[in-house]
């Protein structure tokens, strides 16, 4: 058995059976190993922001670490933005990044480069095995750091040699190290702020949108009287009907400031004192108000379910039905296509337990609040910030939750920077209906150009804000992928379209024109 | 004036008048004052790899640097597989990279990471700017570092308080550092191995493959009765009728073996010993035969064409007339689609002073050796390695030769990483006929796995290796991008339609299904 050989096995025998890959030559031991090892799901990407993103919206949904395999430092590169996102959202990844041979490194090759300088940023552990006999042991370590609570990036680089040299065999991976229980006095701290008799704010973060913390969170807030809220984005939030409302933190400022004032009591759970996305003049990055306490009760990498148990015992809160949100679907919009029309579609089309993707942007901004009547979903945003996220999430949703149907939202601006996971779709037949919001624009950045108080843009600035001249048509670039696609105008044909995409059991592209 | 808009007079007033551009919030003051300073050209990328690719191919064109302009780390990291490329290719860039305002890095906003740590693995310079008052210095200083002999990848971060700051006015540019010249007691060794009556081959690579630098190379050739090679990849070579021919060095190590047998003596003119561009077991990296002496004439940051005239003189070659090519159209084949019909066809059919784009990896092994017959024209690789760079590299080689046609060979897998390019062609309306060689495969990884090792592949393996299930249909991906686009099966369709695009003064894509 070869070194790549136990490598293989050591992931497979750990439960890492999943593998994202776009590989190149120094990674041909590791491939030619699947045909060997039983258990291993090999799933091609055409790029490697596919392959990352996939993986890290894969650990969302399972909480199991996947691995990838990418192809030396610039292969590696190519994924860091979607492994930005990853590491952002605590989600556990195991990456495999080939390597030249230990004795070829020096004559610096052609693709030769520092991996472990290019995996450091966005990485919480970075390791290069030294030889085929260790290769395996590392491949434990590397599962191991990657299921760390709540969830980390790790990233092994593998060089040639220590693939195509001999190994013992596979190794032992440890069982998952627990999440962190919350001291008692952290939670009693976050009573006393919650009943203190000022106003206070529940404000959530990581799992506690999920579940029984989020409901038990719900009974807290029912019983004391606090505000709910939860981050501006979250690895995977639970809305919908039957389901506790705990609105997102808005994005732009002003509103943020506003919907946080009057705040004297933060309580954390899993979630960090909120900060504005950009800084902005003029502007404070801090959103709460200067006299508002802060309680942190728990941080992400803790058992968020354990503490806010331990919470709503500490308040008597356990039996306090929470409030929750009813189905409200409204009816079928048509005419214009408005935001506000958008969202009626698609609140009452949403299918029960649908995941969504939103990388919608400046269209979407307002969608995850008024999801709340929507039948009960999952819904996944962007952790990092770094645009390209979402076409990759949702083959990694589509592979980690095969009977949910993924709804990826879309701005035309962000689908664009890693379209290729559309292939990626039509192969593996995925259950996905992506839409495209065609505004034409990076929109967002019109706004921001304004924000940051750099005025009105002219010619040549709104040159670099727009996609227009010609315009991107997404029927022709799904169908170039195998996807099949429809255009929308009107909010009955996107109706239309939308039914068209979710009658289907596979991938269906809709290009709705802004 | 505020510090970006400083900045922006200090790369126009440095001569850095073009922009690839990619930008977020952080970018916008930047962006801004493209409107109030004359004289930036500002060509907007959808992709990150796009900006770097072109930026690339731009200084190889005009061995001047464009500015990059990128949004903070993970835009940086969508574009590091291509700055790996330009580092390696030794090209002036000057990446422009947003960052948060310095007083809201603490704050730990999603899109936050260590910055400088993503750049400097594919960087040779990297500054993070302090402040509005000095940004322009630093951007004059990066303008340096970039021009430095014979071209380095410079980036300067750039807080968004540095760029919405009150600053004094633009920096002044120092003149840029002249080529090292090489010393006489290189040039005298060169002399001596050229002539001592062994096998000698005369190693070419950098600018020593481009005009006079060339054709002194083949008068010394001439006179030794010396052989002549280039290395396998080149920033930018000349080639084809009444150039003197240095055939590059095989791809193939068992080739290249073969090609470099026999040889004692190498002579490098800046160019580096050859090394196998990956490791295989059992086969040596270092390509040259163990008994072959190396005289190192002149590195790549030095004065090639003074070094080669320098050698000429003291070898009595300066007048002696090389050896050229002579032009040898072929008569335009029919039929089957093989590689020996594409290299006639574009042999036939090449038009004068094209340059040449290669990514055509598998397909395209042997063309510019054989293109020795075609029309005068510039050949350019990837030289660092990393496959996506054509679509990119096209983009700035017809912005940096707008009266030259571009023409971009291309594999499909090589392709679809930065297809995002096709775009920014239509919008500039660039003179780029794209020919895509669709084997629907990673071809030169049914190869790599057996020169490795790792045997036949079985079924998982070849399903990574493999672009079919569903075919790219790359004619509606081009069109998706506003691209006219035509599918070639025979070799009179391949004439045909890539006749096509050269008849007209804008992009064009060819699909040939081989």
């Amino acid at each position: 058995m070869n070194g790549a050989e136990s490598l293989v096995r050591t992931l497979v025998s750990g439960g890492v059976n999943l593998c994202f890959a776009n590989p190149g030559t120094s990674e041909m031991h590791f491939v030619a190993a699947l045909d060997r090892v039983e258990g291993m799901r090999c799933v091609l990407c055409l790029y490697e922001g596919v392959v990352t993103g996939a993986a890290d919206v894969y650990y969302r949904m399972t909480g199991n670490p996947a691995s990838t395999l990418l192809h030396l430092g610039p292969g590696l590169g190519n994924g860091l933005a979607n492994l930005h996102n990853a590491k952002k959202a605590r989600s556990g990844v195991v990456n495999i990044v080939g390597e030249h041979a230990g004795y070829h490194i020096k004559h610096d090759a052609p693709l030769t480069s520092d991996i472990e300088g290019v995996a450091r940023p966005m990485s919480d552990w970075v390791r290069t095995a030294l030889s085929a006999k260790t290769v395996a042991a590392d491949g434990a370590l590397a599962i191991q750091a990657a299921r760390e609570p709540p969830g980390r990036v790790a990233t092994l680089i593998l060089p040639a040699d220590t693939a195509w040299g001999d190994a013992d065999g596979p190794a032992t991976v440890q069982p998952p190290v627990a999440r962190r229980p919350v001291a008692g006095d952290a939670i009693s701290a976050g009573a006393r702020a919650l009943t203190c008799g000022e106003l206070a704010l529940l404000f959530l973060g990581g799992v506690a949108m999920r579940g029984r913390a989020l409901e038990l969170a719900g009974r807290i807030a029912a019983k004391t009287g606090c505000r709910l809220m939860s981050e501006f984005n979250n690895a995977r939030m639970e809305s919908g009907a039957g389901r506790v409302p705990a609105p997102r933190l808005p994005y732009v400022v002003d509103v943020a400031l506003a919907a946080l004032k009057g705040v004297r009591q933060l309580v954390l759970v899993g979630a960090k004192t909120p900060v504005s996305f950009f800084a902005y003049p003029g502007k404070p990055s801090v959103l709460i108000p200067d006299d508002c306490a802060v309680t942190k009760v728990a941080g992400a990498e803790s058992d968020l379910e354990g503490a806010l148990e331990a919470l709503a015992d500490t308040l008597d809160a356990r039996h306090t039905p929470p409030a929750v949100a009813s189905l409200a679907r409204p009816a079928l919009p048509t005419g214009e296509v408005t935001v506000e029309g958008i969202t009626a579609v698609l609140v009452a089309l949403l299918p029960e337990h649908a995941v969504v993707i939103d990388e919608s942007i400046t269209t979407g901004r307002g969608f995850a609040t008024a999801m709340s009547g929507a039948a009960p979903h999952d819904w996944l945003t962007i952790v990092g910030g770094s645009i390209g996220w979402g076409l990759p999430a949702a083959v990694g949703a589509a592979i980690g939750a095969p009977d949910r149907k993924v709804i990826a939202l879309e701005g035309d601006g962000s689908a664009m920077y890693t379209l290729q996971a559309l292939w990626s779709m039509a192969r593996e037949n995925l259950d996905v209906t992506v839409i495209v919001f065609a505004n034409r624009s990076y929109k967002i950045l019109h706004t921001e150009l304004a924000n940051v108080g750099a005025g009105t843009p002219g010619r040549r600035a709104n040159d670099m804000l727009t996609l227009d001249r010609p315009n991107l048509d997404w029927v022709d670039l799904a169908k170039g992928f195998g996807v099949e696609a429809g255009r929308a105008a009107s909010l009955e044909e996107f109706a239309q379209q939308f039914r068209r995409g979710l009658a289907r059991r596979g991938p269906y592209l809709v290009e709705l024109v802004i």
